[in-house]
């Protein structure tokens, strides 16, 4: 596969989606490849109606190994119709969250174990690891209070977890950073937004010098 | 828990879901406690939602990985909505199919491979195995055949498959029956109806004696 894959992680609250947006354009003009931006599940109609049972306010009572079972299968099958096809055909493909965001939430955050989350994930993935992640860290209060101030009343069930659950979110995410230190590259997401997006594109630039060459 | 918790297992065509209708109330004049019958995922809402997304026949381009997830999934939720609760109220629980069918479907059938199926299965289920599990065994040919005359035209995705992959899951089923023999009790399915039943019966009045002692 002649593409590449870059992931981007972090807590609720970091600006990592916003970041996304005001980053790719600057990508775009360094390179002349195209550039998929996708949010898990996006782009995948079965993976889709896999978030809408997940993410159902309803459900309150739903099992949290059921929860990861389904970010599992919405996961596998958004690598099978949007980022393997991207990837075959020599494109850059950045998303919006990945398996490391599993093995925080609901391994971490949901007390479930991060060990048994990565091997469901394993599974759904088969090996297809990003290139490279970038990991945007904010404290746990901070990036809680921004949740707060942006979403007012429009929280979804995830995001109503309390402060507990991101703090084991937070942590989990340090500890999948400390073991994959060729993978993941952290950026401090506790800065004005211009400069997260301006480390951000350093770090991919910095790792992927062959494609990024004065707009060839 | 007091409860007993019994599985019930075979290729399709096999008969199973009549000889558990027949079976129930034969068992129920055996003992005064409660006898739940339970299709997985019958019984829980977020189950039949995930269920819906399986087995919808518009989604023929669902990767087999994502289908062996949803299965994981919509058992977890079945387990923890339906099959524990049932046996915490020291009732005995029927299930028409559990486990051993991913393995067998997903993994012979699918050919993701049995071992790697089991794993996400142990997530799902994280110790909760039936305490008998009866297999129905049917040879491919004849299970297929039956399929064929009770449904005609309204065959679902997986039963549209050929009877290659019927092949394997026979002999999926045969591998997980030749690896756990003190759980599986396996009958002949190619018997009249009748006889099956009484063969049902008499494995589960042998393996719990206490339990159905002439209708007490």
């Amino acid at each position: 596969m002649s593409g590449i894959f870059i992931s981007f992680e972090g807590p609720d609250g970091a600006g990592k989606t916003t970041a996304l947006k005001k980053l790719m354009p600057l990508l775009q003009e360094k390179t002349n490849k195209e550039i998929v931006l996708s949010r898990e599940p996006g782009g995948s109609s079965i993976s889709e109606k896999i978030r809408k049972i997940i993410l159902d306010i309803h459900d309150e009572e739903m099992d949290p190994r059921t929860e990861a079972l389904l970010y599992a299968a919405s996961r596998r099958q958004h690598l099978i119709d949007v980022i393997l096809p991207t990837l075959e055909a020599g494109k850059i493909m950045l998303s919006d969250r990945f398996v490391d965001s599993s093995i925080a939430y609901q391994g971490g955050g949901r007390e479930i174990g991060t060990e048994a989350v990565s091997k469901i994930n394993d599974f759904a993935i088969d090996g297809h690891l990003p290139d490279l992640t970038i990991y945007f860290d904010i404290s746990p209060e901070v990036g809680l209070s921004r949740i707060r101030k942006d979403h007012e009343g429009q929280m979804d069930r995830l995001e109503k977890e309390k402060l507990d659950f991101h703090k084991r979110v937070h942590a989990s995410y340090l500890e999948i950073v400390k073991n994959n230190p060729e993978r993941i590259v952290t950026i401090d997401a506790d800065q004005v937004p211009e400069k997260v997006v301006a480390d951000a594109l350093e770090a991919i630039l910095k790792r992927f010098p062959e494609i990024f060459n004065e707009g060839e």
